[in-house]
């Protein structure tokens, strides 16, 4: 079973792909999707649509794993990357693949059994977890990894849930 | 020249449009898009976005003004709010209109003369502004219609800035 982790933004969205088989969880892909400041607010959230669909067209998931983000200081920042997870919910809604949901302290205790871990000790984790001879880079792709990972080990992927 | 109004949000999407014929401004149609709560939310994500492109397909504006919304209470509701705003600004993208973005109190201002005005306020006003037959409901729809009346009147709609 192949899974596809997101980590949503507006400047970077971080992927990444594992394959689960058996009891083994294997690295496929991690990258991520960037977009710049100078181009208009509806352009980079019709490439981040396009590139979500792009990249589940690509590596064809079963199961799709989005970090859940409810907590943030600015209510801007809020508004704005609401705006980038509504096409990347819209982009798998419209793929028809099941999708799942976890918070960013479900992800962090499930992966390095602290909820509080910092970016950097995911992105080590995720390094030896996955077997890589590098640490995943940026760290919003080894968010990815650590989503999909989180999904690999605690989803049978036959009862996806979703939002309501 | 034909402009639609959107006052953005997931429960409720208010929509306006209006005609303006030199320097007339005549009122066209207004209504609600509404999801449930039962629902899944990137299923209420992908109703709006369609619905968004039929009001454009059926009421072909030549311009879509957006209500700006940055600032919540609740950062939970943020990003609820900016996950419709996403969807409701792809559905944009994807029709090839231009838009141009208002913030409430640049609406307000330019309606009712006051930016902190009340929306039962801005419900009357557009029943006398748009000479309807009773207050437009809901108070989204008003919304909407002030969105665009305010479009109506500071744009020519030859150089539509949209936000980087």
């Amino acid at each position: 079973m192949r899974i596809l982790g997101i980590d949503p933004g507006y400047g970077i969205v971080g992927y990444g792909v594992v394959e689960k088989i058996g009891n083994r969880i294997a690295h496929v892909v991690h990258g991520a999707i960037t977009t710049g400041k100078e181009e208009h607010f509806e352009d980079r959230l019709d490439y981040i649509y396009s590139e979500i669909l792009r990249i589940i067209s690509n590596y064809t998931p079963s199961l799709i794993a989005v970090e859940s983000l409810y907590f943030y200081k600015n209510a801007k920042t809020a508004i704005f990357v609401g705006e980038a997870r509504g096409v990347i919910l819209l982009a798998i809604k419209h793929s028809g693949i099941p999708f799942v949901e976890f918070t960013p302290h479900q992800v962090k205790q499930t992966v390095t059994g602290y909820g509080r871990a910092e970016k950097s000790q995911i992105q080590k984790v995720m390094k030896i977890l996955l077997k890589l001879d590098e640490i995943p880079k940026p760290d919003d792709a080894a968010d990815a990894l650590a989503v999909a990972w989180c999904a690999a080990v605690t989803h049978s992927g036959l009862a996806p849930s979703s939002r309501k």
